[in-house]
């Protein structure tokens, strides 16, 4: 067994280092590499990932697998949970042709470039033979994995293991049914709120300074994290020795950037403390889930964020980076300012409250487009025309519709319900955190080190370890309960737009 | 035939993704990576040579080799002499057992962040055991790849194909016997020109903007080659789709940035002007070799750049960021300042006239090293005496001594010599190229596209396709000569010193 156990380990760093070489190669492509090299890119992609393939497929590691989970009791907690979760990828995995698989790594790397000038030119008609490709390739990938699924509910056990539409279908109902008319009451009712001191200009340069600021006031190790500048934000991270967040600068928003780092340092807190002998693993060594992890993101965005002690603890910096911008305006006009809830085009810009009617949009396309029941050539209009209903505007153009989110072109089909779900499950920690501790008064205090450790006990340190559903009930001591998520948002727009005056 | 040509082109695209995503971790390591990720930095590095490995020592490889070179009238040309340089490759890296090869990788790879720190902390003692292993490891190497040679000409034929210490002894003591008094003459009774003004404060910022404009006055497609900044500047290329220049700002050193930007931005046009048909081949993709490389960059950075004409080209930019600074002095005094000659301690900022000195150190002690007739440990000592004796400075510390230059921590011992060779080459480039055009003239209409146009028809488009004394003998019609480097060096300094008045 001891010999099983260290081919196995050899074979899981192979694994490892190429993750980490696709993971490198993506990072650059959206951060230095000129455009101009995209087929040399998508060819190396292609390369790294069809040898990531072969590895999480071979017969031997098929074997070392069985071995392991034949004799439990012989290996240690780790070794078995690597191969358990192994065991479960695995049989996804080995189904798909390595053709299919390496045509489809090879189509998202190249059209992941197409949506970027896409998206700049404002062209869908350049992207849409490739988005048509992915959501086919989608599917048939689900098909053979998971030949008895609903292709849908494939794709979403992909992200969130044993997530279904049922559940999805009434966790946004319940959403819909409780949130909406509160929406209703802010728009009709609510106080109107100045955000007019938003909109100026602030000089990029400050402000990257700023994003330095706030990555140390979130306890960033910054001897470990980075900083990028992309198009579309995102947090990486090859080990919790080198974890990377990006961000995109607006000289005419500064608050964009502001929440983005703190929404990006949320994922890059989860990944710098995972356990020092998770972290090689190319198992066990990311965040359990995505809903977890944006669970983590969201929280820090949201709860930690945008609540009005941390921006009375950050505006002291804000306002001496931006004197003449803020001249006149206090923390509290600040804090409503960044919080003002209006229906409006941009999921990523969107307010607290009416975000999940942005996943809600994405969700029922994307389970059209899966069914077949909607093709890709009619999705702008269909995009445009749920964005008229749900959230009552009129989209522009595809730039600010259709093309905003670079998820899709990377193949990431069945994310988008892991940010409304994240978002839920974040109420619910800072419910339960609030047991152990004041939680406003903490963040108050300048010293997030104690609410960064609740997490690490509880969350961050296990890394792949628990399944979600365990990490969710250990640390909060019930299962996941949306209600959570529906009474905090409910306080707290109710305070904002005094609606019990 | 064509199922061999076929599958041998398979396999030298698996080599060229491996080289590529090797390339973009390197650059990546120097450039954003956290140095607490060296650990998984080393590891993925060392899985990802041991990769490279296999693939250019395959059996099936050799076959297709053997083939195409039985039959060379059945495949065209490009075909015909990638495998041809394999063949002359193939022979030497067989030899070397695989083992040892991962090792050494792995080896340079963590040299080099223990460099960076070392340099850092003027700290010998903790860069010493590695470059002793890198040194033996060498030794080692070369013994397995060329057992009849000399260890030190082996290592130099890596670099320069049939280069030996017998032609490199040679050609130094041509340029001691013929420069060295002129050297002695310029301190003697050559005129004191007025430096100071070289050293005041440059912001940072505007620097950065005068290397964006230096990179398009010397016709670099900026869709294509990006600068990126770490501790020692260097060249890199991914396809002539993606080419990276690098550099280093010192706030009280503006020239410095300058000539580096120029001196890679050489590198750059080679690797950015090879021929389309040659850019994805891992064989003759890059640059023919080292030296006709160095030839390429050092004929920017000194020919082309520190030329009266050229100053005269870029001052009034230079003026227009840094008017303070500069108030009241003259191009010709810029000129004549950015062309002081006075021995010193840095190689990289060593005026044209005495760089040489620099490489002749560096050679001597890689002779002795290699031989095993001087230490590491004694390296310290050795070097800074020779700095007496060559150069006639004392040497402060370290930092500015043995540890300055990167090179022998990425295993680049035996790269020096090319330097001295690639900046004979290029002063014979532009005796050739005088042939047919008014040199000075052309780069005084601030157009350089047709000396760019000149050396792409005569050397970038070739990439490896020709061997390095082909290049030379069809681009300037004769073989190798050092003389016109010395009559170059001869009639600038003379002048620039007013040696003749």
């Amino acid at each position: 067994m001891e010999d099983t156990v260290k081919r196995f380990k050899e074979h899981l760093e192979k694994m490892r280092a190429i993750d980490h070489a696709s993971g490198v190669l993506y990072y650059d492509s959206d951060t230095v590499m000129p455009k101009a090299n995209a087929e040399a890119f998508g060819r190396t992609m292609s390369y790294l990932s069809g040898e990531g393939y072969k590895l999480g497929t071979a017969p031997e590691l098929r074997g070392y697998i069985d071995a392991i989970l034949a004799a439990p009791d012989k290996v240690d907690y780790i070794t078995l949970r690597e191969a358990q979760e192994l065991h479960r990828q695995f049989a996804k995995l080995e189904r798909i042709p390595i053709e299919v698989f390496t045509e489809y790594s090879e189509l998202c790397s190249k059209a992941q470039l197409v949506w970027m000038e896409a998206k700049v030119d404002n062209d869908y008609a350049a992207f849409e033979p490739y988005l048509s490709k992915i959501v086919a390739m989608t599917r048939q990938m689900a098909e053979y994995t998971d030949p008895d699924m609903e292709p849908y509910n494939a794709v979403l056990d992909g992200y969130e293991r044993g997530l279904t539409m049922e559940v999805l279908d009434e966790f946004f109902a319940l959403l819909r049914n409780k949130l909406a008319p509160l929406v209703h009451e802010v728009m009709e009712r609510g106080r109107k709120l100045d955000t007019s001191f938003l909109k100026q200009n602030f000089s990029i340069d400050k402000q990257r300074e700023l994003s330095k600021y706030l990555m140390e006031v979130m306890c960033l190790p910054m001897d470990r994290c980075t900083i990028g500048e992309v198009e579309h934000p995102f947090t990486t991270g090859f080990s919790k020795y080198d974890v990377r967040i990006t961000t995109h600068y607006h000289e005419d928003m500064m608050a964009s950037n502001v929440f983005s780092v703190i929404h990006e340092g949320g994922h890059a807190l989860y990944e710098a403390n995972i356990a020092d002998e998770l972290t090689y693993s190319p198992v066990l060594g990311g965040g359990v889930s995505m809903s977890i992890h944006e669970s983590r993101s969201r929280f820090f965005e949201n709860i930690i964020g945008r609540s009005p002690e941390y921006v009375n603890l950050i505006y002291p910096k804000i306002v001496e980076l931006f004197p003449e911008q803020l001249k006149g305006i206090s923390s509290e006009q600040f804090w409503l300012a960044i919080n003002e809830s209006r229906p409006s085009l941009i999921r990523t810009e969107a307010d607290e409250l009416t975000y999940t009617l942005h996943i809600m949009v994405r969700y029922e396309l994307e389970k059209r487009l899966i069914a077949g029941t909607l093709s890709t050539k009619d999705l702008p209009a269909a995009w445009d025309e749920m964005y008229r209903e749900y959230l009552g505007i009129e989209v522009p153009n595809d730039k600010e519709g259709v093309l905003q989110d670079s998820h899709w072109s990377g193949g990431m089909i069945g994310y988008f319900p892991s940010y409304a779900l994240g978002s839920a499950y974040s109420a619910q920690f800072r419910h339960s955190m609030q047991k152990d501790m004041d939680v406003s008064a903490q963040i108050a205090s300048g010293d997030l080190h104690p609410i960064v450790a609740w997490l690490t006990e509880r969350i961050y340190r296990f890394g792949g370890l628990k399944t979600p559903k365990d990490i969710i009930r250990d640390a909060t001591g019930e299962d996941f309960d949306p209600n959570y998520y529906i009474d905090y948002l409910t306080e707290k727009y109710r305070r904002i737009y005094e609606l019990d005056k």
